[in-house]
């Protein structure tokens, strides 16, 4: 292991941001170790990723029989621990949130795929970033993309135009909307994704948490970020400075061009694994603009960015049961936006809230989404 | 005037990208003064020029009545005059060479318009450029989108990735390519230019060109560097990491973003006058492969950038020659190309020539192709 190595710790490794994380790190042993691995459900995952990478610290959410090295511990002493270089947040959900605080307050960077730590708490995450002084580099292709289109610069930018590939059912008309199967909104065409982010693709309401994201990472407001329809998945996003002049970073849809570019940046490695563009072959790249009355989701997060204060955590909870209660096919595709905005309508905001308000906001909106579903299916 | 105001010297302001590089200078007449103007044969342009601008120092190749506080002198002196911060270089052909050498010399920042500079002398004037540790910014939309694309990136690039839209010609049937008239190859379908840069555009010489200037510029091989038609012209370049991810610069197609861009380097200024983009209504953007056959003076520019020494200058002055007596209505179309090729294929090339080498090569190169013209004609 050379001087250069940088340690990391991985949470949410047997996630699909968590494997494609690993896979990197194992293509780079020079380049990258392993301190600690969080695992989720999938515990035989878990307990192979153990082997192959040797991790000091492990949390798991079931029981373990580790090695006799290995110690147990909790995902924020796994994003504190003195050894770590690097934390990558690819948990889901809030889950996150707790422990990138914990990171950041250690001085971690922090390689960010869970976009509802922003989402959730973005004021008190981005102050305390600036505090400690440390980095937080995006896993996520969009703001990947802007991050890179931003590199260098130092100017004023007048927008940040997010593209979205508009998900499985972009196509669909209106009246369609109501029986889209669960098929059929996991079937995203160009991402490959885990079914929470794919459902949330498929509703946009993917798009609108990012534009949230991208305006706490970037600091800038959401009415300067504008997103735009390109269902090839080619360009990630782009910039556009003051001068009118625009950058756009491009890569085939494949997430390990933005997991190794927050990994390892400010270096690029050379990796000729990865698929290459061949621009001839590409055929057109293209652009819409969105009909946000087909994509309500959209609206709602869009609307509690801009409200602010508990509202966007009250987005994410809301999104996280309905989508869980569709998956589990326990309501229908269109009642993911109607439990979402009822439960927004029912939201007392809180402007400016501490951490403990927005978790409270969290665990109400949770509760409140469950009263909605038992009277809708009473 | 404020102490940040940036002094220019223009020469070829009388040119199509003079002109321009005027008319942002009078937008920000904070930012930017004018010690020094050059202007071609437009005597009355010029004229009026003086009036509005205020230069201190004027090269004419016309006779010229001057105020009696301007001075007439040499492009050179112009170039290398102390007041001087930046000296754009908007001549054509080899008359920029000795100037932006002057200028380099004197510890100029340069912003170059005049590609065959750096095709002609690119070895020694990077050379220079080194030495003297001054800045060689490129007003030239493809170089000015590299140069945007690498700024802040510290690593190594794959390639370099210059767009073409493909001219007026490039859906022509190759046998309809001698026939083309003056007016058909000067029908340049997204960008207004002079007519000698129009023409190169329409034969793709211009590209080949590009590609020679790109490789001194950026310190790369021209085996690293593609060419790829985009007939919209809104994708200015790529450059392609190592990582695999590309960046890109885009606008709507107006040489004025090149220009501000490498006026106002590092900074970027507001400019709501220049066309935005709005990628909704943007339509299609493609990309098609070269077909080589179609354009043989592409094919003898990257023969000859691949060979060096004197070829390029060679090159240069052998298409000078061509364009000028196509424009005149003296040769047919295919005929540039011809010229080009039998001039090339009688020269002795230098290896590592000294700039006089290079002057004389052009002059060699200027009287062979017109002996080659005369034979034909006889």
């Amino acid at each position: 292991m050379s001087k250069t190595t940088k340690k990391l710790a991985v949470l949410g490794s047997t996630g699909s941001i968590g494997q494609q994380v690993l896979d990197i790190v194992n293509s780079y042993p020079d380049k990258f170790s392993i301190v600690g691995l969080a695992g989720g459900k999938n515990t035989g995952l878990l307990t192979n990723q153990i082997k192959q990478f040797h991790p000091k610290l492990v949390f798991s959410i079931n029981k373990l029989d580790l090695p006799s090295n290995v110690q147990m511990c909790s995902m924020e002493e796994i994003a504190s621990h003195p050894e770590v270089d690097i934390v990558v947040v690819a948990t889901s959900g809030k889950t996150g949130l707790s422990p990138t605080l914990a990171a950041i307050k250690a001085g971690k960077k922090i390689a960010l795929a869970n976009k509802e730590v922003l989402v959730m708490a973005g004021a008190i995450v981005m102050a305390e970033a600036k505090i400690r002084q440390t980095q937080i580099l995006p896993i996520d292709s969009e703001h990947s993309a802007i991050f890179q289109c931003l590199n260098g610069e130092t100017g004023e930018v007048s927008k940040l135009i997010l593209t979205a590939s508009g998900g499985p059912l972009l196509r669909l008309p209106p009246s369609k909307l109501t029986n889209v199967t669960v098929d059929e909104a996991l079937n995203h065409p160009t991402w490959k994704m885990g079914k929470k982010v794919t459902i949330d693709s498929a509703t946009l309401m993917n798009k609108g948490m990012e534009a949230i994201e991208a305006s706490w990472l970037f600091s800038i407001p959401l009415s300067k970020i504008e997103i735009v329809i390109h269902p090839q998945s080619i360009i990630h996003s782009l910039v556009e400075f003051v001068d009118g002049s625009i950058k756009a970073q491009l890569s085939v849809p494949d997430m390990r061009f933005a997991i190794q570019h927050a990994l390892s940046y400010p270096e690029r490695l050379a990796n000729y694994e990865l698929p290459r563009i061949e621009f001839p072959r590409l055929g057109s790249l293209t652009f819409e603009k969105i009909d946000l009355s087909v994509f309500p989701c959209l609206q709602l997060a869009l609307a509690a960015g801009k409200k602010g204060g508990t509202s966007p955590a009250v987005l994410c909870a809301a999104d996280e049961m309905a989508v869980e209660l569709f998956l589990e096919k326990r309501i229908d595709f269109s009642q993911i936006s109607e439990i979402i905005s009822n439960t927004l309508s029912l939201h007392q905001n809180i402007d400016n809230p501490t951490l403990r308000e927005i978790l409270e906001a969290d665990m109400w909106a949770r509760d409140t989404a469950s009263e909605i579903l038992s009277k809708v299916n009473s």
